[in-house]
Protein backbone atom coordinates (compact mmCIF):
# COMPACT_ATOMS: atom_id res chain seq x y z
CA UNK A 1 0.00 0.00 0.00
CA UNK A 2 0.78 3.36 -1.26
CA UNK A 3 2.61 5.68 2.13
CA UNK A 4 3.06 2.34 4.45
CA UNK A 5 6.14 2.68 5.94
CA UNK A 6 5.82 -1.52 6.63
CA UNK A 7 5.21 -2.08 3.18
CA UNK A 8 8.18 -0.16 2.03
CA UNK A 9 10.36 -2.12 4.90
CA UNK A 10 9.08 -5.28 4.06
CA UNK A 11 9.68 -4.96 0.19
CA UNK A 12 13.36 -3.52 1.34
CA UNK A 13 12.67 -0.30 0.02
CA UNK A 14 13.56 1.25 2.92
CA UNK A 15 16.81 -0.54 5.10
CA UNK A 16 16.26 -2.29 7.96
CA UNK A 17 17.70 -4.50 10.41
CA UNK A 18 16.68 -7.99 9.07
CA UNK A 19 17.01 -11.16 10.98
CA UNK A 20 15.40 -13.35 8.74
CA UNK A 21 13.28 -13.17 5.68
CA UNK A 22 11.79 -15.81 3.20
CA UNK A 23 8.60 -15.50 0.36
CA UNK A 24 5.96 -13.79 2.82
CA UNK A 25 7.61 -11.98 5.45
CA UNK A 26 10.50 -9.92 6.31
CA UNK A 27 11.62 -9.78 10.49
CA UNK A 28 13.12 -6.57 11.51
CA UNK A 29 14.76 -4.77 14.38
CA UNK A 30 12.40 -2.48 16.42
CA UNK A 31 13.20 0.65 15.97
CA UNK A 32 12.30 1.57 19.43
CA UNK A 33 12.81 -1.64 21.56
CA UNK A 34 11.16 -2.74 25.02
CA UNK A 35 14.29 -4.63 25.06
CA UNK A 36 17.25 -6.03 23.67
CA UNK A 37 16.58 -8.32 20.62
CA UNK A 38 12.77 -6.95 19.95
CA UNK A 39 12.00 -7.68 16.88
CA UNK A 40 8.69 -7.78 14.25
CA UNK A 41 7.71 -10.04 11.63
CA UNK A 42 5.88 -7.76 8.79
CA UNK A 43 4.02 -9.86 5.94
CA UNK A 44 5.22 -8.58 2.87
CA UNK A 45 1.56 -8.08 1.61
CA UNK A 46 -0.34 -5.31 3.12
CA UNK A 47 -3.15 -5.88 5.51
CA UNK A 48 -4.08 -3.62 8.79
CA UNK A 49 -4.83 -6.02 11.53
CA UNK A 50 -5.71 -9.67 12.73
CA UNK A 51 -9.47 -9.18 11.12
CA UNK A 52 -7.90 -8.65 7.42
CA UNK A 53 -5.25 -11.19 7.26
CA UNK A 54 -6.07 -14.20 5.29
CA UNK A 55 -5.55 -17.13 7.69
CA UNK A 56 -3.11 -19.01 5.67
CA UNK A 57 -1.13 -15.95 6.16
CA UNK A 58 -1.77 -15.74 9.70
CA UNK A 59 -0.93 -19.32 10.48
CA UNK A 60 2.45 -19.27 9.05
CA UNK A 61 3.33 -15.93 10.93
CA UNK A 62 2.31 -17.79 14.10
CA UNK A 63 4.73 -21.14 13.28
CA UNK A 64 7.63 -18.34 12.23
CA UNK A 65 7.54 -16.46 15.45
CA UNK A 66 7.22 -20.04 16.92
CA UNK A 67 10.51 -20.63 14.79
CA UNK A 68 11.81 -17.24 16.00
CA UNK A 69 11.38 -17.44 19.50
CA UNK A 70 12.41 -20.90 19.97
CA UNK A 71 16.46 -19.95 18.04
CA UNK A 72 16.12 -16.81 19.64
CA UNK A 73 15.75 -18.15 23.05
CA UNK A 74 18.68 -20.22 23.28
CA UNK A 75 21.20 -17.84 20.77
CA UNK A 76 20.19 -14.66 22.89
CA UNK A 77 20.41 -16.33 25.61
CA UNK A 78 16.98 -14.75 27.10
CA UNK A 79 15.03 -15.92 30.13
CA UNK A 80 11.01 -15.48 29.08
CA UNK A 81 9.63 -13.76 25.38
CA UNK A 82 6.27 -11.53 24.84
CA UNK A 83 4.20 -12.49 21.61
CA UNK A 84 2.26 -9.17 21.30
CA UNK A 85 -0.32 -8.82 18.51
CA UNK A 86 -1.46 -5.10 18.32
CA UNK A 87 -4.94 -4.18 16.83
CA UNK A 88 -6.43 -0.52 16.40
CA UNK A 89 -5.13 2.96 18.06
CA UNK A 90 -6.88 2.01 21.51
CA UNK A 91 -4.87 -0.89 21.18
CA UNK A 92 -1.36 0.63 20.64
CA UNK A 93 -1.11 -0.08 17.17
CA UNK A 94 0.61 3.02 15.24
CA UNK A 95 1.47 1.48 12.24
CA UNK A 96 -1.66 0.04 10.49
CA UNK A 97 0.17 -2.91 8.83
CA UNK A 98 -0.07 -6.03 10.59
CA UNK A 99 2.49 -6.91 12.31
CA UNK A 100 3.89 -9.01 15.55
CA UNK A 101 5.91 -8.17 18.45
CA UNK A 102 8.49 -10.66 19.74
CA UNK A 103 10.09 -9.36 22.87
CA UNK A 104 12.73 -11.41 24.44
CA UNK A 105 12.69 -11.15 28.32
CA UNK A 106 15.48 -11.24 30.78
CA UNK A 107 14.94 -11.73 34.24
CA UNK A 108 14.41 -8.50 36.00
CA UNK A 109 14.49 -6.12 32.57
CA UNK A 110 11.38 -4.05 34.49
CA UNK A 111 9.93 -4.27 30.35
CA UNK A 112 6.41 -4.75 31.96
CA UNK A 113 4.72 -5.55 29.32
CA UNK A 114 1.66 -6.13 31.35
CA UNK A 115 -1.47 -4.73 32.71
CA UNK A 116 -3.81 -3.74 35.95
CA UNK A 117 -5.84 -6.62 37.27
CA UNK A 118 -9.39 -6.00 37.36
CA UNK A 119 -12.19 -8.55 38.85
CA UNK A 120 -14.03 -10.17 36.59
CA UNK A 121 -17.40 -8.73 38.10
CA UNK A 122 -21.01 -11.14 37.58
CA UNK A 123 -22.36 -8.38 35.97
CA UNK A 124 -19.35 -8.27 33.23
CA UNK A 125 -19.74 -12.16 33.24
CA UNK A 126 -23.55 -12.18 32.35
CA UNK A 127 -23.05 -9.50 29.65
CA UNK A 128 -20.21 -11.03 27.80
CA UNK A 129 -21.99 -14.59 27.86
CA UNK A 130 -24.83 -12.78 26.67
CA UNK A 131 -23.36 -11.30 23.81
CA UNK A 132 -20.89 -14.19 22.95
CA UNK A 133 -24.18 -16.71 22.06
CA UNK A 134 -23.62 -15.66 18.13
CA UNK A 135 -20.14 -17.28 18.65
CA UNK A 136 -21.14 -20.72 20.24
CA UNK A 137 -23.79 -20.64 17.57
CA UNK A 138 -26.48 -20.82 20.26
CA UNK B 1 -0.83 -32.63 33.29
CA UNK B 2 -1.83 -33.32 36.98
CA UNK B 3 -2.04 -30.20 39.06
CA UNK B 4 -1.98 -27.71 35.85
CA UNK B 5 -5.16 -25.54 36.87
CA UNK B 6 -5.97 -24.34 32.86
CA UNK B 7 -6.02 -28.33 32.32
CA UNK B 8 -8.89 -28.76 34.73
CA UNK B 9 -10.44 -25.51 33.45
CA UNK B 10 -9.98 -26.74 29.74
CA UNK B 11 -11.46 -30.10 30.62
CA UNK B 12 -14.53 -28.32 32.48
CA UNK B 13 -13.07 -30.22 35.78
CA UNK B 14 -13.42 -26.70 37.23
CA UNK B 15 -15.93 -23.87 36.27
CA UNK B 16 -15.54 -21.64 34.11
CA UNK B 17 -17.48 -18.41 32.48
CA UNK B 18 -16.96 -20.45 28.95
CA UNK B 19 -17.75 -18.55 25.66
CA UNK B 20 -16.74 -20.70 23.12
CA UNK B 21 -15.61 -24.56 23.03
CA UNK B 22 -14.79 -26.97 20.25
CA UNK B 23 -12.80 -30.13 19.80
CA UNK B 24 -9.25 -28.61 20.67
CA UNK B 25 -10.07 -25.27 23.08
CA UNK B 26 -12.23 -23.67 25.73
CA UNK B 27 -11.78 -19.80 25.88
CA UNK B 28 -12.52 -18.67 29.27
CA UNK B 29 -13.23 -14.88 30.79
CA UNK B 30 -9.78 -13.94 32.67
CA UNK B 31 -10.73 -13.75 36.25
CA UNK B 32 -8.59 -10.63 36.47
CA UNK B 33 -9.26 -9.01 33.37
CA UNK B 34 -7.38 -5.65 32.10
CA UNK B 35 -11.14 -4.62 30.91
CA UNK B 36 -14.67 -5.92 30.05
CA UNK B 37 -14.48 -9.24 27.84
CA UNK B 38 -10.84 -10.33 28.42
CA UNK B 39 -10.62 -13.91 27.55
CA UNK B 40 -8.48 -16.40 27.16
CA UNK B 41 -7.65 -19.06 24.57
CA UNK B 42 -6.42 -22.85 26.44
CA UNK B 43 -5.61 -25.80 24.36
CA UNK B 44 -6.76 -28.42 26.09
CA UNK B 45 -3.52 -30.46 25.66
CA UNK B 46 -1.50 -29.18 27.79
CA UNK B 47 2.06 -27.33 26.22
CA UNK B 48 4.05 -25.36 28.63
CA UNK B 49 4.47 -22.48 25.82
CA UNK B 50 5.07 -21.39 22.43
CA UNK B 51 8.27 -23.78 21.83
CA UNK B 52 6.38 -26.82 23.21
CA UNK B 53 3.18 -26.52 21.24
CA UNK B 54 2.27 -28.24 17.94
CA UNK B 55 2.55 -26.26 14.46
CA UNK B 56 -0.71 -27.25 13.38
CA UNK B 57 -2.49 -26.39 17.13
CA UNK B 58 -0.83 -23.65 17.32
CA UNK B 59 -2.10 -22.50 13.92
CA UNK B 60 -5.60 -23.56 14.85
CA UNK B 61 -5.51 -21.60 17.89
CA UNK B 62 -4.09 -18.00 16.41
CA UNK B 63 -7.03 -18.75 13.90
CA UNK B 64 -9.53 -19.05 16.80
CA UNK B 65 -8.33 -15.82 17.77
CA UNK B 66 -9.28 -14.10 14.76
CA UNK B 67 -12.43 -15.50 15.12
CA UNK B 68 -12.94 -14.21 18.43
CA UNK B 69 -11.20 -10.66 17.69
CA UNK B 70 -13.87 -10.57 14.87
CA UNK B 71 -16.76 -11.74 16.69
CA UNK B 72 -15.80 -9.51 19.55
CA UNK B 73 -15.38 -6.20 17.72
CA UNK B 74 -18.60 -5.98 16.64
CA UNK B 75 -20.38 -7.81 19.54
CA UNK B 76 -19.13 -5.59 22.34
CA UNK B 77 -18.27 -3.35 21.00
CA UNK B 78 -14.86 -2.12 21.33
CA UNK B 79 -12.28 -0.42 19.98
CA UNK B 80 -9.14 -2.53 19.80
CA UNK B 81 -8.05 -5.81 20.53
CA UNK B 82 -4.34 -6.91 21.97
CA UNK B 83 -3.67 -10.36 21.38
CA UNK B 84 -0.64 -11.62 24.07
CA UNK B 85 1.06 -14.63 24.33
CA UNK B 86 3.79 -14.81 27.40
CA UNK B 87 6.54 -17.47 27.69
CA UNK B 88 8.30 -17.66 30.97
CA UNK B 89 8.08 -15.97 34.26
CA UNK B 90 10.09 -13.27 33.38
CA UNK B 91 7.83 -12.90 30.49
CA UNK B 92 4.59 -12.58 32.72
CA UNK B 93 3.43 -15.71 32.51
CA UNK B 94 2.10 -17.51 35.72
CA UNK B 95 -0.03 -20.43 34.58
CA UNK B 96 2.45 -22.82 32.33
CA UNK B 97 -0.01 -23.98 30.15
CA UNK B 98 0.36 -22.22 26.67
CA UNK B 99 -2.55 -19.75 26.53
CA UNK B 100 -3.31 -16.76 24.36
CA UNK B 101 -5.10 -13.54 25.87
CA UNK B 102 -7.35 -11.57 23.81
CA UNK B 103 -7.55 -8.52 25.55
CA UNK B 104 -10.65 -5.62 24.00
CA UNK B 105 -9.83 -2.02 24.07
CA UNK B 106 -12.10 1.00 24.31
CA UNK B 107 -10.50 4.55 23.61
CA UNK B 108 -9.32 5.90 26.51
CA UNK B 109 -9.22 2.66 29.14
CA UNK B 110 -6.19 3.12 30.34
CA UNK B 111 -5.29 -0.62 30.38
CA UNK B 112 -1.85 0.09 28.99
CA UNK B 113 -0.68 -2.83 27.71
CA UNK B 114 2.28 -1.20 26.27
CA UNK B 115 6.03 -0.88 27.11
CA UNK B 116 8.81 1.48 27.73
CA UNK B 117 10.37 2.35 24.15
CA UNK B 118 14.18 2.03 24.01
CA UNK B 119 16.68 3.06 20.99
CA UNK B 120 18.05 0.22 18.92
CA UNK B 121 21.98 0.89 19.47
CA UNK B 122 24.42 -0.05 16.59
CA UNK B 123 25.55 -2.13 19.22
CA UNK B 124 22.80 -4.02 20.17
CA UNK B 125 22.09 -4.31 16.28
CA UNK B 126 25.58 -5.73 15.21
CA UNK B 127 25.44 -8.05 18.34
CA UNK B 128 21.54 -9.32 17.32
CA UNK B 129 22.50 -9.29 13.28
CA UNK B 130 25.53 -11.90 14.59
CA UNK B 131 23.45 -14.30 16.79
CA UNK B 132 20.69 -14.45 14.47
CA UNK B 133 22.90 -15.97 11.56
CA UNK B 134 21.64 -19.13 11.96
CA UNK B 135 18.24 -18.41 11.62
CA UNK B 136 19.10 -16.75 8.48
CA UNK B 137 21.17 -19.75 7.48
CA UNK B 138 24.15 -17.78 6.73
Amino acid sequence: MEDCIFCKIAAGEIPSATIYEDDDFRVILDLGPATKGHALILPKEHYANITEIPDELLQKAIVLAKKVVTYMMKALPCDGYNVVQNNGEAAGQTVFHFHIHLIPRYKGDGAGVTWQQGKLTDEWKAEILEKTKGLRGE
